[in-house]
């Protein structure tokens, strides 16, 4: 048995979604999965997805810390809710904005752990803090505004 | 005769790059040229680019403006050396942060304009500007550190 990823209860809408659909046939599949408070995603790039030999591309970086968070800023909005995640009214986010702070290179090969905590639920906004580690060194962190739609 | 891009001029190393190495086979092949002092990018998204039905995915909105205001940073370090693209010896920049703001859906199918212009060049640092837009709308603004490498 599997455990189903936030991304898994998504509304149809949002399952096409390149960085995290599940129904995206070309997508990059992120799946997010509370580990405690944290959310966290692994990623396994594909030896294309570089900026230079032997490094991930920063892009992608900035791809798999918007997905995660939005995927987190939804989760803990059903979490907040008291209900579980894919019950009705579906909620949904959208990424108001998003920075990343590269700090190091992040080294192509290894799973790429990102771990995402909600910072603040303010109304309609969700504001979401993000690490992205390679063995266990962490080379960017994140901070997404996801805005809930109506 | 087709004009070389800011990227066709990238020492060996940074050619394979997933966002605008001219050699990744799979990559984006973002493409930068000056017009006068902005830099503009255009963009054809595939279908599958899609963060919900009918627009382009952030991920790749963020992916478009990291290549290409780091590609504008490079080239303006070469204008301001007073040098030709390319000459000797290489600038090699890379990103120290990224920041976006959507401000609305880019829709998907026609080509995404990125356009970027300097901020500021201070010392190794160069912050670039871009805004990201589809048929004249403006959708995402960006800022980007970019960072000049030994």
């Amino acid at each position: 048995m599997t455990q189903k990823s936030f991304q898994d209860y998504y509304p149809e809408s949002l399952s096409y979604c390149y960085g995290c659909g599940p129904n995206n046939a070309h997508g990059l599949h992120i799946s997010s999965f509370w580990e405690g408070d944290a959310a966290i995603a692994t990623f396994h790039p594909q030896e294309f997805h570089l900026a230079f030999p032997g490094y991930v591309y920063g892009g992608l970086i900035a791809s798999l810390i918007d997905c995660h968070c939005v995927g987190t800023a939804a989760a803990a909005a059903y979490k907040e809710d008291g209900r579980e995640l894919g019950t009705l009214p579906q909620f949904r986010y959208v990424t108001g904005s998003l920075h990343v702070d590269y700090l190091k290179p992040t080294p192509l090969g290894p799973p790429i752990i990102i771990r995402a905590v909600v910072e603040e639920i303010k109304g309609k906004k969700t504001v979401v803090l993000a690490t992205v580690s390679v063995d266990n060194i962490v080379t960017a962190k994140g901070r997404v505004i996801a805005v809930r739609m109506p």
